[in-house]
Order: C-alpha cells, then sequence, then structure tokens
C-alpha cells in the first residue's frame, strides 16, 4: 500500500461499478508518510488520466478470494446476477488475486496528493500503484466488450429536492443515483434503499426508469 | 500467480518498452493446474481485448523494489535515458509495488490457456490476474501522455535477410528490432547487439535510422 483514496463514498453501497470518464465524483489519493514524496510525482502533471492498481478490500467473506478458496464463476450485476460468468471474462471483486484497476482524470497535484475523477473507490481503499495512461497502449476505443456492451447505456431518471444539500454534494449524490445502485436488478416500486455518501443518507425508492429520492438528510 | 506467459522472448532484451496494438507477437498465457478451470473463462470470447497484472519478475537488483528500497525518480529510457522523472509518472519496473499491466487483444482460447497478441513479457513472467477490457471505462483515446507522446512514432528502418528463418519468426524479429530494443539511446555505429528470440540469435548494428541485420542463428 503506497496510499489510500479519500472520498464521500463511506458507503460501499452506490459506487459505481466501474469508472467513467464523466463521473464528477472527486478522490483524493493520499499518500502514505513513506511514499508522499514529492519528486516521485515529477512530470505527472503532463498527464491527463492515471491508472489505480487497488485491493479490494471490502470483498465480503461469504465468497473468499484467499488462495485456494476461489470460484471459476461469478454472477455480474449487469446481467441481473443470475448468470454465470467465468471470473475472468469480469471485473468481480471475487477473484484469486483481488487486485483492482480504475482509470481517472487526473485534476491536480494538492499537497503532495493527487486529486482525480471517475474512481470507483470506496473512501478508505487502499491504494498499490500509480501509473500514467499511455493513450497509444491503453486506449482500444473499438475493443469489443461481450456482455458488458448491452447494458452500458442504462440510465435512471432522477426526481427530488435538493433542499439544503451543497450543490456539489447534490450532483455527486444524483449522478450516483443515476447508475442505478440498486444490488443486481432489483424491481420492487415499494422497496425503500438508503445510501451514506458525504456525510448525507439518502433514502430512494425506484419505479421503472424512475428514481425519486424520498429523503436525504445529515448523518 | 495465476499462469504465466509463453513466447519467444527469452531474451529480456528486445521486449517492447509497452503493448501495441499491432504488434504480431503471440503470447501463451498458461494457466498454472490450480487456474486451469474452463469454467473460469465462460464468455472471455466475447472480448476483443483483455487485461494482464503481472510481476516484473526480471527486475535488477541494483534497483531494488524490496519495500522500504525505493527510489521516487527513474530515468525511462524514452527519454534518452539520463532524465529523471518521478516513478509514478512513469511505468518503469523500479517501482514500490513492481506490478505490471498490459493491454492484450485475444485472439483465443486454446486447451484452457489464452492466445494473446501485443503483450510486452517476457517469456515465463508470472501472471496475477486476467480481465476483460471495457472499452467505455478503460479507453481514453484523447489521454495527454506527457513525454511519452514525443517519442511513440520513433522506428527504425530493419535491413537484412531472413536467410532460413521461418516466415513468422522474421516477421516478429523486424517488429521488435523497429523499435529500437537498444538500451537508452545509445548511438554507436560500430557497436554490435545481440538479441535472442524464439531460438535464434540476432547480431545487429543501428547507423542512424537504419538497423542493419549482421547475423541470425539457432541458438
Amino acid at each position: 500500500m503506497i496510499a489510500y483514496a479519500q472520498n464521500g463514498h463511506t458507503d460501499k453501497f452506490g459506487i459505481p461499478r466501474q469508472s467513467r470518464d464523466e463521473s464528477p465524483i472527486l478522490t483524493r489519493i493520499v499518500f502514505t508518510p513513506e511514499y508522499r514524496v514529492q519528486e516521485a510525482l515529477r512530470g505527472i502533471e503532463d498527464f491527463s488520466h492515471l491508472w489505480l492498481l487497488w485491493g479490494f478490500s471490502e470483498v465480503e467473506n461469504r465468497q473468499s478470494t484467499i488462495e485456494g478458496d476461489w470460484s471459476p464463476t461469478v454472477r455480474p450485476p449487469r446481467l441481473g446476477g443470475n448468470k454465470r460468468m467465468g471470473v475472468f471474462a469480469t471485473r468481480s471483486p471475487f477473484r484469486p488475486n483481488p487486485i483492482g484497476l480504475t482509470s481517472v482524470r487526473l485534476l491536480k497535484v494538492a499537497d503532495g496528493d493527487l486529486i482525480v475523477s471517475g474512481a470507483d473507490l470506496m473512501d478508505g481503499t487502499p491504494i498499490y500503484d500509480v501509473k500514467p495512461y499511455l493513450s497509444y497502449s491503453d486506449s482500444h476505443p473499438e475493443a469489443k466488450c461481450g456482455f458488458a456492451d448491452e447494458h452500458k447505456a442504462d440510465r435512471l431518471a432522477v426526481i427530488g429536492e435538493r433542499g439544503d444539500v451543497p450543490e456539489t454534494v447534490w450532483r455527486d449524490i444524483v449522478y450516483i443515483l443515476e447508475q442505478d445502485p440498486r444490488p443486481a436488478y432489483q424491481d420492487d416500486p415499494e422497496r425503500e434503499y438508503k445510501m451514506d455518501y458525504a456525510g448525507y443518507c439518502v433514502t430512494f425508492s425506484v419505479d421503472g426508469p424512475t428514481l425519486r429520492v424520498r429523503c436525504i438528510e445529515k448523518t
């Protein structure tokens, strides 16, 4: 571990399933004392995007990834949670070596830390490595993405009142809710979900393509 | 380790510095017995590209990456080997957690292994994880790549006779030599270099933009 993520995602619920370039959500990459060395970032501001290698620290025990105890197949939430795919054909956290891979946009270097957007990381996630994104070897815009292609445009319409919530926090919450953070594809319009983000608890329900924010309050 | 790479790069010398989509060089990802499970690859053929996370097993001791003994700056070969950059602004193997990241093109699944092209891996490299490439989150064709942009089009003209070398091996060798495998940017037209690839030893020299294959023989 060289650093950890610091952001509003204090709750696993609501973390985007993949990074997205258009995400407004900011994450601070806070280096640990040993790796908080200004020289180690020399030249990094010339890159617009970075890779983070990180640890799936919140992987649940019921699907342990301790060596010798892994499952060859997993159920991706994008497929409704009821179809099994090979673990190496998914980005599931339940894998033999639970290392996550995320590209983020670098916004700036601040006091020896990195401010990035687009991360799909929970607050406190351990980070093992930061690498520059090299478009000539890392970018394949025409890559065929199997089952992941089919659902990528799904978005919910979010209805609700901002109230006293700061504008940037509300913007983040709306962005998260649009992605449909419900586990798998549950479809009960009466059901209420709760999500913590940046010090607020959001209660919402989903009816078809519409997500209604029922309540939002300080935690 | 879940697998290892098997290809013609039996010599560190000549391994491309990054993966390239157009590379003709084939690598077989050979799963270890425990992870050689057909089910774990279910659905993977629907993806055109994959990520490999792997270990820099050939990192030299003189720049050890054992924790507590890392250098905040490195000298990227693209900058001639004499300019220092922050380690997190480079893809150098000499980093706190020496995990490599490479995107490859998936050609096929063969007998429980993966046949890929474009890898910048040495024969025998340990592989920790295989993930599908998701273009909607991994691809940023417009990403700004700092110093790495400046030199990306450098190519040498390769002159030489194929002789008895099989056509596919010769094609690979020419591709490797075009990338200029010399350490840093040495510039002595008299100097002879040797590279082992796929059972052949290639001797060559470089004069300006031209690389001449002096000799190629079975090892």
